[in-house]
């Protein structure tokens, strides 16, 4: 668990972009956010108060989470000493970079002098078991995909902050890096050995109030050859009650395989299903969610209709119309 | 890659079980197995030579082969001087415990001081690529299973062995610790980070000839909660050209999971070629291997004929009756 809230750091990003991190923490978890940290020659903004260390210790904050991609996939010396003194006035550090804090001798020294904890969210931290497929208490939701990066995460999170808004009893399951340093806690599921992949979503998603739902954030798509191992994990060891199917609809090819297409949401719907009942025979695909950033509005509204008539569920654009109809199709669940 | 021919290490086996890799590269591998090494108190024998790491040196072996299971989980100090012995000789040695030779400075060092390799086949040795998904030259056969440990090894390394007997280009490739030690190469699947795991399973089944065959060691089970997402990576990295499903008919559960009932051949059937026909949409199901140990002889005969019968497809015990007919079905392929 990374203590919050949080600082969020957006170093010396070249744009807005590179600091996505830290939007995505600041959009999903504001309670969490209570300032930004930016070096000279910063382009990124998240509009919050900028603080020094010393200021976002007096004002609560436990962790300085960065927020933002490192140029050229090194700590750079000008970063490290920022980070060292972010260590001495007192605040933990949790990274998602690929280069891991933990291998950066002056900040280990720095946290160990000064008894803060360096937090390398793209490495597993626990031992995880193997799965053991017994029911567990309590709903899940888990998003599938016809394609990798078709929105899973967004879809999860914008249905979690719905149903926390009509005080429904949700919680956001983080499975990768970014979705983990939003909430504090996760798997980074891409990176457990494969033996534990389906133990380690047991063990995020644990019994929990009858009524109560787990958002699993999904990852990768069982139709996408370099990661259908890992989507096939999910579903297994997430047992879900209710999938949501997302897609992007403007895709020519799957990303990175340019050899393949993705599936129909029909082939989607009936692969998930088989898969997903062989560890709940009663999970039922309740809704679609399309990212349709790359349609017009007008476009958008089409293809959401059609769909949502073709297949007879409710399909939406979460960013576009919010997540109120995949809640409710979850609520009558 | 471990070099062959081997000395076989069969230690203080308690009894012939605690010998079963000793014995699988004994049956697969005869042609590496040299002689044996056994210790005071050792209740097992594969029938090899008794040879000194001296004689063994002479006679040309290359690896010291752990082929027994070490008691306690642990490499105990009698284990210890023999293996040290075994380095100063001139021998590698190669394990798959889960307790690594790696672990043990004694044998580390004594390794470094003799110009000797340790290989802990249990834990992977190369950075494996993501999977491309790109199509391969060359044919795949793989067997998937109705649950784990139903007998998809024995059946991949006696396809393999009829195949070189019939003068076919075939080449077992091993997915799992003891399938490594018998051939001296391969990936341990259930031990590569997630996101690499169909990469590695590509990495193993490169291009080939048109007309050769590599038979891949299967390894969990599509229908096992635990480790599906291992079978699915299998299933897309190895893009099959042909199937063979395996099926133990006298299990009560899920190997693990008193939960899960096994699934029909029927179903295992269908779901392995939605999920296959995604990289190859050539792949077909060729045969059935059943492993009917546990029934009679006459008991046997009646469950693969009226197998043979309902599913339409050549079914076998290959410990039994041989894999000429499953060898047959893939040359038809």
């Amino acid at each position: 668990m990374i203590k919050t809230p949080y600082l969020l750091f957006l170093g010396d990003a070249p744009d807005a972009l590179a600091a996505k991190v830290a939007q995505g923490v600041k959009d999903w978890r504001p309670e969490y956010s209570i300032g930004q940290y930016r070096m000279d020659n910063c382009h990124a903004d998240m509009g919050l108060p900028d603080m020094d260390f010393d200021e976002a210790v007096a004002a609560g904050v436990k962790t300085l989470v960065i927020g933002v991609a490192n140029r050229g996939g090194v700590i750079s010396p000008a970063w490290r000493v920022v980070l060292e003194r972010a260590l001495e006035a007192g605040l933990d550090i949790a990274s998602g970079l690929h280069n891991l804090l933990a291998d950066e001798p002056e900040l280990v020294a720095a946290a160990a002098l000064h008894g803060r904890e360096l937090h390398d969210v793209r490495v597993p931290s626990v031992q995880y078991p193997i799965a053991n497929g017994v029911r567990r208490a309590g709903k899940r939701c888990l998003a599938v995909g016809t394609d990798c990066s078709v929105g899973k995460m967004y879809t999860a999170l914008a249905m979690e902050k719905e149903m926390v808004a009509r005080d429904m009893k949700a919680t956001f399951r983080a499975t990768g890096q970014t979705g983990i340093l939003i909430t504090g806690s996760g798997v980074p599921l891409d990176a457990v050995i494969a033996d534990f992949m389906a133990g380690s979503v047991e063990y995020i998603t644990p019994d929990n109030e009858p009524d109560h739902w787990d958002l699993i954030e999904g990852q990768g798509s069982l139709y996408h050859a370099s990661y259908s191992g890992v989507t096939m994990a999910l579903i297994h060891g997430g047992q879900p009650d209710a999938l949501i199917l997302c897609h992007e609809p403007t895709r020519k090819h799957m990303r990175g395989l340019p050899d393949y297409q993705q599936p129909s949401l029909e082939e989607l719907r009936d692969t998930a299903l088989i898969m997903a009942r062989i560890v709940n025979p009663d999970v039922k695909v309740v809704g679609i969610s399309v990212n349709t950033q790359h349609l017009s509005d007008a476009e958008s509204q089409a293809y959401l209709a059609e769909t949502e008539k073709r297949m007879g569920l409710p399909a939406v654009d979460p960013f576009r119309n919010g997540a109120g109809r995949l809640v409710d199709a979850l609520a009558n669940c």
